[in-house]
């Protein structure tokens, strides 16, 4: 019956291991899991995430037995380590740091060096002989424990720091003395007494308790509640915390600090990748404060960098890490992503988890793996999030287009891309919601800034390294960003940064290309990406277990060559409408809306159908042997009439038809909720020529085809449906005209009829609607918009409410509603086979090309999704997630 | 396996009966019962709504084997009459008339006379001895047939007769010559040859053919189609045809005919009602081309006319009359309407049927009925329509109006009404389409005027008795009519009409009471009915056998008071909105909307909370005991603001708000698609301070009410919920508020707390919904609008097509759509019930006071329907009967 709130850990033996990633979070499960690997990990214990959900159900109140776990885990720990916790001679110090079942990078808050006072202090210094490193310890602590649990400006240290540094004359940290270290610390104290009203905390359980509500605090703060709504976090999961013997990177030049990826995660390389820092603390290499040295006497010597590799400079150390994490990837089965230190020559392993890494990483290193028999295909095709496939999709770009360099930076994020500079998160979060593509450019980013980073196209640095905290988050977001790109001096206050003798201001166009760490004046010329080996190897696997075929809304011959290199099985929504608009046509349709009877509607659309004609012709020679589905004119006929006054009048000019006319039918036509209005197979029911026309030429064009030798495949899909009798009507006009034509032409082929399912009642009639149709197609943009009641157009003003709110988990129009939209699928679904058994079913809204919606799609059953060109491939892996995700159920 | 096209009928005898409507149609039924019943009817046959059915089904052929028994039945029918078909010594005439199974009086085609030619005409003669009759006959024969069967225009027949009129120097048919008939009949037939290329048919069977095809035909024309549209009549039905010996009501002074009603159609009162014409053929009376004469003395008396009643000319013949109807009402068990011939004082019934009749009439009919024990209260239940009980509940004319009578006519159907004079049935459509109330002034109406008559508030005609064609097809629409106001000329060409030395001119306004037969020059007042004792009687009863209970959408005082008058149990829709638009008030909410901030709008809502809490504590006392539903605002808020830039400056002006912010704001507000936008509950999640001050000012209103001795049931509705979240959210805010009031005031009551299901979303996801609302109201119009997919403002353009191209059976905004919304509902009150087994279920929508939709309400479990106070009664009635109607399966 007794729950336990704590599971402790040390070198040989752990309470938990990696699989307890739900209790103890990732940070504290692999903490353990190192532990039984026997592994040199400090010794420390857990504090479970279930002990943080409860302080949030019960109102911040710590669960009962938690203090006594705690007490009696930290008398193991001073066993263990043979300190004491508060011990003036021999004192015991921890990190506290927080760690959530899913990695939140920067999310979170940590206090290092806790268990320091007035008294300890002391005993460090007798312990070390070094006491400018016990008070630079206790200073850190002051800081980072008065700005994380007791809600002080960190800014109010730095300007005591800068007074006393102005008052030396010395300008960097290290030319501070010990004796200037304890006047520091007394200002740092008096200015925490004077901010707060109370000392310090000079007891170390109370420093410990404090920072653990601070941990727990941490969960709700706004850095954390924004990452989780991006990666889909639940709220409440809730954080462990880990209480862990602190070691010492800063204790001289036998003691070292750094981080390291197992293979390279940004190209995927499988060479050891990481940076370290001598003589400093973890904090230290994250932060980005100094630029830290290669790992590896490759890699310094492949940077052209001349401070020495930590396998040149600790070489002993370094085959003992090299180890370590070599232990690490196989025991894992993935590219780990570790901190250590090295405290006077030691060793030691403060983390490890799965890394990560960029689209073109995870491609090479999920098929490496499994070509090194480490994984299977089938984990490869799991090991790689669909979405961030696009990245690789997108253009780059153009090698032969003009470029002038204006600075250069590290690699930090592939991809590359155009905007206006702006130096504030708030200024990208303005301009991007405005709609502009913007460039966030910032001497370095800290987890405040992480909206801003979300809202720009990318991110530039003039600090911090490859794993500086612009670089990690850009990558996981798939932005493509440069870091460290130190010739730049930034005056974020002016609005403007300098770069080789130029100044660059607040709006000005620059492109950045992620994968080179170039920085280019203006907008530079995009090309189509090439593929990788690894991704054409990820496709083929994907095609091997995906069920789905993969189908792309296209209806120019560009999209559709696009979307067949892609891998489409073919068009699932081709819009007619889109070959209405160009300009040419736009005249004769006019004139069709124009009409006053049907003869003259006749008229106008004996134009516009050899044009259709031509353009049907094309799309199913290129998608030659596959299926191309038409939707017929699905808009309300004012879309396609000029609107303004003025408009109106340049249209009369340029076309010929009165202004009057013009007017007067254009207000005719206006609706009040033209998204419920006349549209759809509405049109074609009233105004049937419309359809015939859109037909004739349909077919006319698939026997052309046919007669050149080619294999066309229309599927004809009727938009809009809501009653079987719309469905019979439509079904019986498409038949008429394909027997008219076939007729005529003395040639017959094989078609399909049906229709989108895209209003509720469609849905709720399928069993009806499926006696004339032989195809449904799930329309989900409409169908979502009509069973929420929420017109997309009109929706920002309360969206994101909603989703702050937690009213929607996700964008309904970005992830199909699995719930309430999904449970009309399914009727439709089962109605719709129960007619007609062998009906096919697939998908064509925007949620095509997602994968959470495309793994739904595979769930109840359809044969396809449609989804825009570049989501194909996105699309396929999904489909493969979702097939073997399904199997292995 | 063999199938009878063909049902004979001769006095003592017949094949069908009267329940077999489905077959024989109304008509043929009844005559087959008449026949059972021994009473005098006319022997023949009736061919079957089935050849009909058939004959549409497959191309106008005639079903095989019908040709057959139509010919033996002939034979039969030779023999009963002991006269031959084409015999010209002894010739069988014969009508041929439709008969559907639903009665549409006028609306088909009828040839009498059929079996004339050149050579039985004479012995018509003979057989007779009077020429100048069967002459008569035979050019009526002509005319009739040619313009029905041959298609050839009256107006060619009538332009003939008028140039022999001319030639003779007579006006009145009667004054035309034995002699000079043949002439004109010879010049028909010339006529007839030189328009259709061939003879006028001379065989009697090719005229029984051409008949019987036609009425076929008469089943598809424009003014069928158009009635059964109207009365919700399907198309498959088809028509019977009835072929019957010819009996002449023209064969001198003793003989007659005429039409009756056993009760009087009207007033319902219990006399013998009708009107007859001594030597006159049927079509006579209907068509209103002479005025009838009464057929008791009290009647004649109290009309104060001078010619003779039947009762008085005709004692014998009326005395065998009188029995034989009380005998059909007793049989009947139900009002009949008659139609008899006499020939040479022996009488004959045509024709039987239940009789329409006025809702007064319907009323006191089916009360004293029910009092003389003839049927049981729920019969007299089901006997009233409660669509008609609407004309009851109108307005009349205030008696102490001044009124200024211009012309006086027949009382022919009750009600008041006001409107412009328009003269021809297209006016009144195209008056009517622009929102104008017009009233059809005509010399008489015929059944191609049928449209404008349903477009006109009122019918008045200067012809035609109470049973003219415009009397019954007043009475059956439910709109007043004045008939035979003979002192009117009516110029329609001219557009006036003089009356009483006055002239009155197209558009001019006049009034008329169609319960008086006063026509009345201008608008008059009109006050609230005064209701019958009947209405009361009948009421009740619904009261006795109702389940649903009937609340009304009410928000101000006056209509909750209309409400409550009329039986309402209760608001289910009070729509707080409307109580925003008040002068007083809108400035207060303009300046909410503009408010830049929560504060701004709490301090403008404060100015609004103290209004809307009066008008709570007043519906809260007129509802006394009873449950008042609020629903908080809904409508996005847009429009509450001024829109062209005319009523922004006019605003600004006024309001003292600067017409810059009021036009910036109005552009940022304004929705592509407002139907689907911010609005409803998406208000309140956003803006809560909203929601919150309206639960301020209705609990603090309830309160207020408990304090002064009342008993208030305040239920809270949320409007446009779409998910759980936010149901829970805005469920919690209403417990806070409520909770924060009644502390403050120290007082506590019973509330409930729910919401409007009126998305798609809502239904689907209603067990989760119920979680947190107690009560579900049904938002139809809005449910209705989204199953669809259509925006009931802009459905004008395809709405009508659809329902004339029977993609629509009805208006799903006026009767609810069972097979879509309808399965919505049924999911969510399962669902509903499921998580909450005592949810309060009910409907709120226009669809509250459709006795279709009510019936539906009935079967899936409601607990209430809300609709217009007006609708109230009509909703009771409905409502028993659909618990009548369920009981009795």
């Amino acid at each position: 019956m007794s729950k336990h709130w704590v599971y402790a850990f040390k070198a040989g033996q752990a309470d938990g291991d990696a699989s307890m990633k739900a209790l103890l979070g990732g940070k504290g499960a692999n903490l353990a899991e190192m532990s039984s690997l026997n592994l040199p990990v400090p010794a420390g214990f857990t504090i479970t995430t279930e002990a943080c959900v409860h302080y949030y159900q019960n109102n911040s109140e710590l669960p009962a037995g938690l203090v006594d776990e705690v007490e009696t885990n930290l008398a193991h720990l001073e066993k263990t380590t043979a300190k004491g916790f508060g011990d003036v001679a021999n004192p015991l110090l921890v990190s506290v740091r927080s760690g959530a079942r899913a990695s939140m990078p920067g999310m979170m808050d940590t206090v290092l060096n806790l268990g320091l006072n007035d008294a300890t202090v002391e005993g460090l210094t007798a312990l070390t002989g070094d006491s400018r490193f016990a008070l630079d310890c206790y200073r850190r602590f002051i800081t980072m424990y008065s700005n994380v649990v007791l809600g002080v400006n960190h800014h109010s240290f730095e300007d005591i720091l800068d007074d006393h540094k102005d008052r030396l004359g010395v300008t960097i940290d290290t030319d501070i003395t010990a004796k200037d270290w304890e006047r520091i610390i007394a200002d740092y104290k008096a200015m925490v007494k004077s901010e707060l009203g109370r000392d310090f905390p000079q007891d170390p359980k109370d420093q410990l308790w404090g920072a653990i509500r601070a941990v727990f605090g941490s969960w709700m703060n706004d850095r954390a509640k924004f990452y989780r709504k991006m990666h889909d976090i639940p709220e409440d999961w809730g954080t462990a915390v880990n209480i862990q013997s602190m070691v010492f990177g800063n204790m001289g030049n036998t003691s070292a600090t750094g981080v390291a990826f197992t293979r390279n995660p940004s190209t995927g390389d499988s060479d050891l990748y990481g940076e370290f820092l001598l003589n400093a603390q973890g904090e230290d290499v994250v932060a980005g404060i100094r630029t830290p040295q290669a790992l590896t006497k490759k890699a310094r010597e492949d940077m052209g960098e001349r401070s020495l590799s930590m396998e040149e400079s600790l070489p002993e150390v370094f085959a003992q890490f090299k180890t370590t994490v070599d232990t690490l990837e196989n025991h894992y089965r993935d590219v780990q992503d570790v901190e250590f230190t090295v405290e006077q020559g030691k060793l030691y392993m403060l983390q490890t988890r799965n890394a990560k890494r960029t689209s073109k990483a995870a491609l090479k290193i999920a098929v490496d793996m499994a070509k090194e028999g480490l994984i299977t295909p089938q984990e490869a095709l799991m090991r790689i999030d669909p979405g961030t496939l696009d990245q690789l999709l997108h253009p780059m770009l153009d090698p032969k287009a003009d470029k002038t360099v204006i600075a250069k930076g590290l690699p930090a994020s592939p991809g590359a891309a155009s905007g206006k500079i702006v130096f504030t998160a708030e200024d990208a979060v303005r301009y991007a919601a405005a709609g502009e593509d913007v460039i966030l450019v910032r001497d370095e980013t800290s987890p405040e800034d992480i909206k801003g980073m979300y809202a720009a196209k990318a991110i530039v640095t003039a600090r911090g390294g490859m794993t500086s905290h612009a670089a990690v988050v850009a990558r996981g977001m798939g932005r493509p960003c440069v870091s460290g790109a130190g010739e730049m001096q930034i005056y974020a206050e002016r609005g403007e940064f300098a770069s080789r003798g130029q100044t660059y201001r607040h709006g000005e166009i620059i492109t950045l290309d992620g994968s080179t760490g170039e920085i280019m004046k203006g907008a530079i010329r995009m090309i189509e990406p090439d593929f990788s080996e690894d991704f054409h190897q990820i496709m083929a696997w994907a095609d091997d277990y995906k069920r789905l075929d993969i189908r792309a809304n296209a209806e120019t011959p560009a999209d559709a060559r696009t979307a067949l290199g892609f891998g489409a099985k073919g068009i699932g929504l081709c819009r007619t409408e889109h070959m209405f608009f160009d300009e040419d046509r736009i005249t004769a349709v006019r004139e069709m809306i124009l009409a006053d009877d049907e003869a003259g509607r006749r008229k106008a659309l004996a134009k516009i159908e050899p044009m259709q004609r031509k353009d049907f012709t094309e799309l199913f020679q290129i998608m030659d042997g596959l299926p191309v589905t038409i939707r017929l004119l699905d808009p309300p006929l004012h879309e396609f009439l000029p609107h303004t006054e003025e408009d109106i009048a340049h249209v009369a000019e340029t076309s010929g038809i009165g202004a009057d006319k013009l007017y007067k039918r254009t207000k005719e036509l206006s609706e009040t909720n033209p998204m419920l209005g006349w549209r759809g197979c509405r049109l074609g029911i009233t105004f049937p020529e419309i359809y015939e026309s859109q037909l004739n030429a349909l077919f006319n064009a698939a026997v052309d085809v046919l007669e050149g030798g080619g294999d066309p495949h229309p599927e004809i899909m009727h938009p809009l449906v809501a009653t079987q009798e719309e469905m019979a009507k439509l079904s019986a006009l498409t038949h008429d005209v394909a027997k008219i034509v076939f007729a005529a032409r003395g040639k017959t082929l094989a078609y399909k009829v049906g229709t989108m399912i895209e209003l509720p009642r469609a849905a709720l009639m399928a069993n009806r609607l499926a006696e004339t149709a032989e195809f449904f197609s799930f329309g989900t943009n409409d169908l979502t918009q009509t069973t929420f009641g929420i017109s997309r157009d009109d929706s920002g003003r309360f969206l994101n409410p909603y989703i702050e709110k937690g009213i929607f988990e996700k964008d309904p129009f970005v992830s199909l509603d699995q719930d309430g939209v999904g449970a009309l699928i399914e009727m439709a679904v089962a109605k719709g086979k129960a007619t007609r058994p062998d009906i096919k079913l697939g998908l064509c809204g925007e949620h095509g090309g997602d994968p959470a919606s495309i793994a739904f799609c595979h769930k109840v059953g359809l044969a396809y999704v449609s989804c825009s060109p570049y989501r194909v491939p996105v699309a396929r892996l999904a489909a493969a997630q979702a097939a073997i995700a399904a199997n292995s159920q």
